[in-house]
């Protein structure tokens, strides 16, 4: 062959993520099963596979091994967590990410777009649910530069990573509903994107479903995707006589849970609050967030290991789309409905 | 002159910040002064300035604005904010901040602001307690790159925003013995760096200055700096004895509660809590925290313009340095002592 062996070839081979691989023979691969453990050994030892920096550089086109990351707020602990999981990969994989935070501003998303092209960047990971395909590909310049979507916008095309936002909003109907819950509110957002329609469609049609009474026009409020934009519609919910609320995402959850806190309502006694995402924060609010998980952490990871799996592989069809599940984790801010 | 005039220039004659130009130019300068408004625009008539992203490109060493923000851990609050700030001054000038987040790790801090220095950036900003003077030499190549230092190492040379941590601690130790406390803590860090020690000082001799004992083998435990650190420690300090706990940030603080709530222990009642920083998040947990006051957005401005100062002055001396104050902000976290 001639060819040396990389790190993907092996996992390719083991049948394994790249992660691993890196993991295992950096001796920090014990949540590994032995025998999964023990097939990568042999690889390394059947090709004579030694991990290196430069050989590593060889892999990627060019020798500079850089990733941008456009994130929409990279203050939101959400985007905190999806990065620390893109950084895990780009250590092991010795690349340096560039991390782009746009404000959720279209237009300042393209200029970045654009000077990451400039500034000849071997791939690119967007988390922005505004732009089209067409935005994108017009500020790449139609140039070949391999990129992940990830989160929000079901229009775009190409390699992603998804998670089932429909399903995110049944789980958090079910759970309402099994509460005895009746009178339901939406608290989404001013500028909707796709995702956050996903979730709101899921809910109402659970909602529906059981006969009861959902529809935008009086079981729907819309708040800024911020802790105070939640914060800001305590009054809304209150007034509204819901007994429960769906937020958009946790953040917006937390602010409305302190709103209510001053208004003097009570979670979850006179109003149930559910999030949707699963930050870190939720379990250091009081009272703890019941919320929908998405498993963020490893969304960072599985963007990156695509992303590499692309630029080393431009001509593999079709675009890899990889999807995580969402599950409910019921903690202390959703109660049995008292209000009869 | 022939020269065309700059913001800069205008900023200078007005005697104003930069960022206070543009957004006076901008329309956004209603916060400002009626007289500081009218001397700008006055100004800009006199010189016909024209505000320009060619023009500034030009002001800048080549033609690429790009400024690299090295920060210890993106996913905290505090950082998050601060980015905001750099943010801000970089979309009126048309900069694109290029942020790195390297987990406290001095390796790979070093590895990143070679890769910044390879990616022939314009200027950075090192937010690193770890790093001394000689390892950012050594990174930058002993190539002319301009840079700012925030946060943390006192020992570090070079232009940089300040707040002064002695004064911080001496609030915090102020406010709970106004309230009467005589058992305090300090919850400080593992790996600990100068900005903690001078806090640690500061609060330790203004407790000391009452004839209260406070030393490091009885006040001082250690905690990771982070929430889980914080909440780690919550056994240890209730076996202390102790009534009130200063920590080294607002992170830990939050923690501490959480851990401390699960044990049973009330904040304030039995424990009092005060943390630093103010970060968003102190005013949506519950109890609201107690804390020193940071202006933290401020200081990713302040940081900001100093460095493009630097970049548009590279010979400028000596090397510029902001204070930035620090205030203490009473919320619920503190109380009365109750224990006598």
């Amino acid at each position: 062959m001639g060819k040396k062996v990389t790190i993907r070839d092996i996992a390719r081979m083991a049948g394994v993520s790249v992660t691993t691989v890196s993991q295992v023979l950096n001796g920090k691969g014990k949540r590994f099963s032995k025998t999964t453990r023990e097939k990568i050994m042999k690889l390394r030892d059947q090709y004579q596979y030694v991990p290196d920096f430069h050989a590593r550089s060889l892999i990627m086109k060019g020798s500079i091994n850089t990733i941008g990351v456009l994130v929409p707020n990279v203050s939101e602990s959400f985007f905190g967590t999806f990065v620390e999981g893109v950084q895990q990969v780009a250590r092991q994989e010795k690349l340096i990410p560039l991390i782009f935070s746009a404000n959720r501003e279209p237009k300042l998303e393209q200029e970045y777009l654009e000077q990451m092209v400039e500034r000849s960047i071997d791939g690119l990971i967007i988390a922005s649910a505004r732009m089209t395909t067409e935005m994108i590909n017009q500020a790449l310049s139609n140039r070949d530069i391999p990129y992940i979507l990830f989160d929000r916008n079901y229009d775009q095309q190409g390699a992603r990573v998804l998670t089932d936002d429909y399903h995110g909003g049944q789980l958090a109907a079910q759970h309402l509903l099994a509460l005895g819950h009746t009178k339901m509110l939406f608290l989404g957002v001013k500028n909707i994107t796709e995702n956050f329609k996903q979730r709101m469609a899921g809910f109402q049609e659970t909602i529906n479903a059981q006969e009861i009474n959902f529809d935008e026009d009086h079981n729907l409020l819309k708040a800024d995707l911020s802790k105070d934009g939640g914060y800001q519609m305590a009054r809304p919910v209150i007034e509204s006589g819901a007994t429960a609320v769906f937020t958009a995402n946790d953040e917006v959850a937390i602010g409305l849970m302190r709103g209510l806190r001053e208004q003097g309502v009570r979670v979850p006694e006179d109003i149930s609050v559910i999030g949707y995402d699963d930050i870190i924060l939720d379990e250091y609010v009081y009272p703890q967030l019941t919320t929908i998980h998405q498993p963020i952490f490893k969304l960072g990871v599985g963007a990156t290991e695509i992303l590499l799996n692309k630029i080393n592989h431009p001509d593999a069809e079709p675009e890899q789309v990889e999807h995580f599940p969402v599950k409910l984790i019921a903690r202390q801010s959703t109660g049995k409905c008292q209000q009869n």
